[in-house]
């Protein structure tokens, strides 16, 4: 097949409530055109989440990790572009660029999926599934940005702590994966929106948490303006780990 | 003008991420596309805040009111249909209908709007605005629901209260109007959504509020499953106030 074929394009626009202070996209949001153009893609190409429920599977996302150069502005269209890079036994990466209204590229992200069986929340084996044809889709286009790292945070010391709310809960129950990327970023002082950017944003999900969770949030310094986030549960188990990186507008 | 064409109709899907354990359109995403399609309607009839702001002018949205008799479930489409009920001096009444994706009417709304100066606060007079060519859009169309009510409370023992974070201010600095009905929904326990849905919910915005300040929130039960609630700012100034009423599933 043509590599072009193989590569899905979704039209957003910024919308009002969907901006910050800046008036700039809000990284969440973000977030969720990025999750959403991977479900059109992945049904497009019959690998979606609805037409594989019916087989009690589910995509489940492991990593993600976002480079700007600029978030779109409110009311200003963009387009995310997303393609399948590798397909492995139990992963499989999937690539994104973000173009803004004049077709030019200001970000990328990289994410990693697995797939699990709704019955037994095992991983499925990605290789065999419908006769192993998800490969057909693997589209050799570059993605010019490093891929997740391995986020350690070594504070002991939380930051801040909330219970998981009616809001942060998804249809499965679990607090969604969006709400993470908002409560992350909702750690920094609204100054560091001001007079920074966030350059690099990256999130690896390593357990769920359900209503009434208290989740709190440990922070290490790790650099100039860079943040390893680590969310944990009722005091114990790492649900999710983030790196912010920030830059000087 | 004929009636029809003095109504907006745009459509949506009820996104993964925008949908609650239920699998339905949470009520604050169900308000973000109700204010972005009064945002396309005035747009389009050269009303809309972006052409108005050249002129100093923008929108702010006073009064809400949602009557439901079902959410779109996830993934399923519906659509939105809006239209001016009444222009006076100081408001304009707009009105909405939801249509579930077989186009069967599953809700109404109804929602007040002032035009205020950037440059002075105060409001404008829409009678002599462009000409007065506002009242052009007036449309007979009926909207079966009951008028934003006067919401009253007198508890003055906060049920909760919240610090106003990042994520939860806009591109003027204010806590952003689709945050308080997040945070108002997040006062109930997970088992009213579990057993009961919103069948009308109310919000009557006051005043603002910024980064930083302290929200608190108190409640009243007025009636069977139906609740008057204020959002005071800093432990004594109105923010908004809200009515929810539940009904058994």
């Amino acid at each position: 097949m043509d590599e072009e074929k193989k590569i899905g394009t979704y039209a957003y626009v910024a919308e009002p409530f969907h901006v910050d202070l800046n008036g700039r996209l809000t990284m969440g949001v973000l977030g969720n055109h990025l999750l959403n153009s991977a479900g059109f893609h992945s049904t497009e190409h019959g690998f979606g989440i609805a037409s594989l429920n019916d087989e009690d599977y589910t995509w489940v996302l492991s990593r993600l990790a976002i480079d700007l150069d600029e978030m779109p502005y409110q009311y200003e269209k963009f387009t995310i572009r997303t393609w399948v890079e590798n397909v492995y036994r139990l992963f499989t990466d999937r690539n994104f660029i973000i173009l803004n209204k004049d077709d030019k590229a200001i970000g990328y992200a990289r994410s990693v999926w697995a797939m699990i069986s709704l019955k037994t929340r095992k991983p499925a084996d990605l290789l065999t599934l419908n006769g192993g044809s998800i490969v057909d889709n693997i589209c050799d286009k570059t993605c010019p940005i490093e891929k997740p790292s391995r986020i350690k945070v070594k504070n002991s010391v939380p930051l801040a702590s909330l219970k998981a709310k009616y809001s942060d809960i998804d249809i499965n129950g679990h607090v969604n994966s969006i709400r993470y990327i908002e409560h992350v970023l909702d750690l920094f002082p609204i100054e560091y929106y001001k007079e920074k950017r966030i350059c690099r944003f990256e999130m690896a999900y390593v357990a769920e948490s359900y209503y009434g969770d208290e989740l709190s949030f440990y922070s290490d310094e790790v650099g100039e303006d860079e943040y390893n986030i680590e969310v944990r549960k009722n005091g114990t188990d790492a649900v999710c780990r983030s790196k912010v990186i920030f830059k000087k507008k």
